[in-house]
């Protein structure tokens, strides 16, 4: 178990490609969206399978449990939670001290560019990078499960 | 992964305790009823906690994913899925060559006694002990996550 505190942003440009030190393919579906939990299965780079329960959303933090289960059942799991799907390349950033993941969508997201830095108490300090755009963190049209039920890129924030 | 197909009855009576090999207290909570899947953390015996995803129901049948996970995070998750939680104690019965669960629930549904055979395909002839009653393998009531979803005991069958 962990406890999950990220800010997310929309992307400007594509200055952060030239600090890329790594990247995956990944597909997840999401099995519930309800209000006691979100259950998330996660394919990276069609290789390796992660289950995912998070709980309800303080903040810009919530509880988290993941497990690495067989790729066949996680595809299974995939299958099952279709059209909930979301396909994206994610990309990692470092800046200042702080690991950031790019994820540029693909398939019914595309256009869609967001960053998400992960953090060790909510009221850390971020050096934003000048590529960082909006905040998202409290918009829940960018969270993963909603876009999975919403094709398209949503509006600019605030609209 | 596996399917998972089952019938279930209501049981008359307490004769089958004679044949009772083992048995085990296992609490367990909802964390989604969505229809695309159940999500299900079981604790046994307060020592081990095991986390299932079902499938939507196909006749008796359904798929079924199920892993252990650490017991302290198996508790967190049941403290997240209450109030829908169930307790029960789980009867291993053997009966005609087949292993029959006879689960005797407690709390808010005291006074339910039901059990269940896993049948290894969906026409296979099943030799029904005395003490089954009614057969409830289609009356969605009678769920485990349509009970922890309701408190008390359901109306006989067809009520």
């Amino acid at each position: 178990m962990g406890v999950e505190i990220e800010r997310k942003f929309l992307v400007l440009g594509d200055s952060w490609r030239e600090a890329v030190i790594g990247s995956s393919a990944m597909r997840q579906g999401y099995l519930s969206t309800s209000a006691k939990a979100t259950v998330r299965i996660r394919i990276v780079d069609d290789a390796r399978a992660f289950l995912t329960l998070k709980g309800p959303t303080s903040g810009i933090s919530r509880a988290e449990f993941e497990y690495e289960v067989p790729l066949d059942e996680g595809r299974a799991m995939l299958d099952m939670a279709r059209p909930h799907v979301v396909e994206k390349r994610r990309h990692i950033v470092p800046h200042a001290g702080l690991t950031w993941e790019v994820d540029v969508f693909e398939g019914a997201h595309a256009g869609l560019v967001m960053a998400e830095v992960e953090l060790v108490s909510a009221d850390q300090a971020v050096a934003l990078p000048d590529w960082a755009g909006p905040e998202v963190s409290h918009d829940d049209r960018y969270a993963n499960a909603s876009l999975s039920r919403n094709p398209g890129v949503p509006n600019a924030t605030g609209s």
